[in-house]
């Protein structure tokens, strides 16, 4: 790494030769790739945008500049050119680098990022509060294609185009949403691509505009201004009050470059549309960049993935696949999620009932709605981080109407090294408010499979299933057939617990056991709503009662359940709630954050020690 | 009512001769003014919409096709002439007839509606259980330009357009929008009206697109796509796959009518642009359309508006303005309800500092973290049920970021006549789960002044003031200096309630001494985080807990006291919660819905005596 290891800082990045530049493009590729096929990580997205962010740091200050990126997860070029080369070393670990922007990691890093499409919107606030304190900085936006397609990006680019705050958007378009088929935006990406005399104008265009002929210049604004508004606009962008710059070749440093200070002098609210390829200069990812999207380890020379074996997301997509040959009003949708929720298989053997929606999951939810309501059975496969999104929908058109949709949450719990933007802590308490809502919480894959079946074959109005990332541990029975069982009998202290939480619960009784302390296990399979009798019969018994949930804490199961042992009148000795608090919980291997909130086995059961000595009394 | 009177149903609307249509419009219009005169309601949308509905309803069977409303509110018509002139007498009443398209009180309202711009995805969906389930009937979806600003409206829009599945959108364009001066949409649109070359080519266009000349209309087609493919799309309709209609003149039924059966015809996405007039043919409303949107009782013939007097939306945007004047950090931000959370007068007195951004919550909540990132104070202005858009952004951009954004909360809890899509019940319950949220629950005039200038100014992180829709109660004190405060003591049974629910608990708790029984009354200022201490220590004297509130109950304040008090090892010999439960509550007089849920002073006395009683022991 003759070059790469020699930059320190943005500075100098900005001192690099034409050629010095092509060379450090080609070791931060060599580096990202070596790095990633031992840990994992983002690739192909980071392989597309080595050139992209190399000229905008050529062009930019980030230090003062606010670069925002959209998603984020793009963002590994930016962090080894910002001086965190060393934190690939602990990348995604408790206390290592984080894989997305974070400002408490780097003064470069503007704003957090990790759910799509809202890099707009937060850009044009930095712009604005800049305007109104007179402070003298660039804000720009990165953002890609298939985040495009989420409203809230149409909302703020149609605010920011018509608020005449300098502002420059780089919309990085690699394809993704092409690639994908989805939407309209990406016919009209598509077509802004590859229509042949738009491009020739625009290239010409652009060239004029580059040269800075100040005569032309105002003649070819006023021919575009008196086209724009006597006939038709460009494109959106332009419609919304945005000046249009593109397409531009985003693996060519020097036209980006030029394009990108083109931009940053105009004074007005710029889009610069960067054409790029995702996986650009490794094939494997060229060929097949969504299996590099997010990738875990695998064979640099080959490209061969490790496969990590069956997991919830798997299990859960041939379950509605089998589901739906057994009834035709069974369909799948999905927000830009295929692979994550484990719908390749039901695309493929339904692609008629099967409906990726891009990344709009308000849309997704509310079409749900109104394919239940003329007799469909929609099954929303979501992550639960991303159907925050969907919580106005959820109330508004699924539960006011008392529609039967079923909602497949993946992804809830502790999800790990994505960190806290991914991690689905909040789910049990944002579903459980929403009128009417069933959520069950299956333990192994059995339970996914049998609870799947009843919430889309013999439930009606809205369901969850939620389960986590990963496969199973311990427990690998069903006790799907009742909405809480005892696991295991105990006299000291109630365990209650659900989803894969059961696992450490156990562990704990385990340990408890072999200290003399007697632990009932009581495993609960509807969470919502959820009945308190079981628990509060166990606790009848022990007077003891601890919780661990793997969620915040407002909204959780256990809060309920003292709720209800409060309503009901019965004293509890010693009770404890433990879980994520108040829900941020940083990025980091499973089990490590396990650990670390006390929700391991280990942790447990020093709880239940601790309650029953006394030592947390008020 | 010569002609409106025996109008039973759609088939006599379509029965009708020209003249007589235009009696029947004139009718409406009476018949509408005479109505909401009285009692109150949306008066403008309706007005512009009346010749719409009723081509409308020339040209679909609404028993069959469905017609899906956007918002709703301008449905008055709808309800007209589906046989429900009757409902007009309890209108907005308990058990009366909703103000809002509703399913279950007639086959006629294909759909709830009452948040904006979920009316394209609920329709796609609709047509793809049509298409999936081999049925045959036409969809129709009736968006505003208002609505359009929102993303979902885009997401539908972008995956509908692309579907190719036959469904009809009407743009109703009342200019809502264009006069507010909001967004992209905006200026689109208002291009889209005055261009006149487009205007003259789309009216000769559609002309022969009436006449139905077979080979013209082929060459056109071709020449039309020929020019979309090569050159640039129409719009950003054409562009993402629609057929585009219009302008069409909305106040004129027969060329309305032609325009609705074209688009039906065509078994494509088709997107019909309606131009219409809000508050047309009373030239109050004509004048001032934002005044009689959502109006109160009025007298007819002057159009002078009953003045209600001070609420608690107009001292919040007067105490928002006076701080602002003591601190210029301070911005003001709405979501296309600047009247509705009492912002005219900040944006009279600082224009700079205030951002309406059209219907665009999502966006409007990413935009307040990114001027918060940069050393803004900004403040959100919000009604309860449309902050639920939000969600994701208070978690991700403001809550993750640990920035200070303060968020009015207006219309929380019960509101009233607009029913079940616009009441409150939620916020306590998704606020109280996004990480370091602070939640102020004012319920005096003095207390939101106190409460809104500690957010803003001496506060950091998120911060929400929560307060009801309407005036004072009975309380008029100002205890904001403390977390909790005692207002009445007691020895038998503690009452602790918040907000405006503060007004019944005291009637509640004379009631009961005038029976012997001596209530403690808690006052809660702080909700979130909550410091049950207060509360506790009445407890321990009472040992008996009632918890008044008007949201739903999970999340809710009274069950995370109980759960406090669980895990805090007390007993309450007798506790309960009163409150919403699942948070669907219909439309009515907030009294009326207070009493219907024993929310009022007598519902709590009662509850209190039963509980005492022993009568709801487990």
């Amino acid at each position: 790494m003759v070059i790469l290891d020699k930059i320190k800082s943005p500075e100098d990045v900005k001192a690099l030769s034409p050629e010095a530049l092509d060379t450090l493009c080609q070791e931060i590729r060599e580096f990202l790739l070596q790095s990633l096929s031992e840990q994992g990580g983002h690739l192909a997205s980071n392989l597309g945008a080595v050139e992209l962010t190399v000229a905008l740091h050529r062009v930019y200050d980030t230090a003062k500049d606010r670069l925002v990126f959209d998603v984020g997860h793009q963002c590994y070029t930016h962090k080894l050119l910002t001086g965190r080369m060393a934190g690939f070393e602990s990348f995604r670990e408790l206390d290592g680098m984080s894989g997305f922007p974070k400002p408490r990691e780097s003064v470069h890093d503007a704003f957090i990022a990790g759910h799509a499409s809202n890099s707009v919107s937060v850009a044009l606030g930095m712009a604005r509060a800049r305007t109104a304190l007179g402070e003298d900085y660039d804000v720009v936006a990165l953002i890609g294609d298939g985040a495009l397609n989420g409203g809230m990006s149409i909302e703020g680019l149609s605010d920011a185009g018509q608020s005449g705050e300098p502002l420059v958007v780089i919309l990085n378009d690699n394809g993704m949403s092409i690639n994908q088929g989805v939407g309209g935006f990406a016919a009209m990406l598509s077509r802004m691509r590859t229509r042949p005399q738009y491009l020739r104008f625009k290239r010409w265009y652009r060239k004029k505009m580059m040269a800075r002929v100040p005569g032309l210049y105002k003649i070819l604004h006023w021919v575009k201004n008196w086209l724009k508004e006597r006939i038709i606009p460009d494109n959106i962008f332009d419609d919304f009050g945005f000046e249009y710059i593109g397409p531009i070749d985003g693996h060519n440093i020097q036209q980006t470059e030029n394009a990108l200070r083109w931009a940053k002098d105009r004074g007005t609210p710029c889009l610069v549309h960067v054409i790029t390829q995702k996986g650009k200069g490794y094939p494997p990812a060229e060929k097949a960049p969504e299996a590099f999207h997010g990738v875990g380890v695998f064979d640099l020379k080959s490209g061969v993935i490790h496969y990590t074996g069956e997991d919830f997301s798997s299990v859960f997509g041939r379950s509605l696949t089998e589901l739906a040959g057994q009834d035709s009003r069974i369909v799948a949708i999905t927000a830009a999620m295929k692979e994550g929720t484990g719908l390749i298989g039901f695309q493929e053997t339904y692609p008629d009932r099967f409906f990726d929606v891009g990344i709009a999951e308000e849309h997704a939810c509310a079409m749900a709605a109104g394919m239940a309501a003329q007799g469909l059975i929609p099954v929303f496969a979501v992550y639960s981080t991303f159907l925050q999104r969907s919580y106005d929908m959820l109330i508004h058109d699924v539960s006011l109407m008392r529609l039967h949709v079923v909602f497949g949450v993946d992804r809830a719990g502790i999800v790990g090294r994505d960190g806290e933007t991914h991690q689905g802590a909040f789910d049990v308490a944002y579903l459980s408010s929403v009128p009417g809502m069933r959520i069950y919480a299956p333990a192994s894959f059995a339970e996914l499979r049998a609870m799947l079946h009843r919430a889309v074959l013999e439930d009606d109005g809205p369901v969850a299933v939620r389960y986590p990332r990963g496969g199973e541990g311990r427990f690998r029975g069903d006790t799907s057939d009742k909405p809480s069982v005892i696991l295991r009998e105990g006299t000291d202290v109630t365990i209650a617990a659900y989803g894969w939480e059961i696992n450490p619960a156990l562990d704990a009784a385990d340990m408890l056991a072999a200290q003399g302390i007697s632990a009932e296990v009581v495993k609960i399979n509807t969470i919502c709503p959820v009945d308190p009798a079981p628990v509060l019969e166990s606790v009848r018994k022990t007077a003891a009662l601890l919780v661990p949930e793997d969620v915040c804490r407002t909204g959780c199961v256990g809060g309920r359940l003292l709720a209800a042992a409060g309503e009901a009148g019965i004293y509890l000795r010693h009770a404890r709630l433990v879980n994520l608090e108040s829900g941020i919980l940083e990025h980091g291997d499973p089990a490590a954050l396990r650990e670390k909130t006390g929700l391991d086995g280990k942790g447990i059961a020093r709880t239940v020690r601790e309650m029953l000595d006394g030592k947390d009394e008020a």
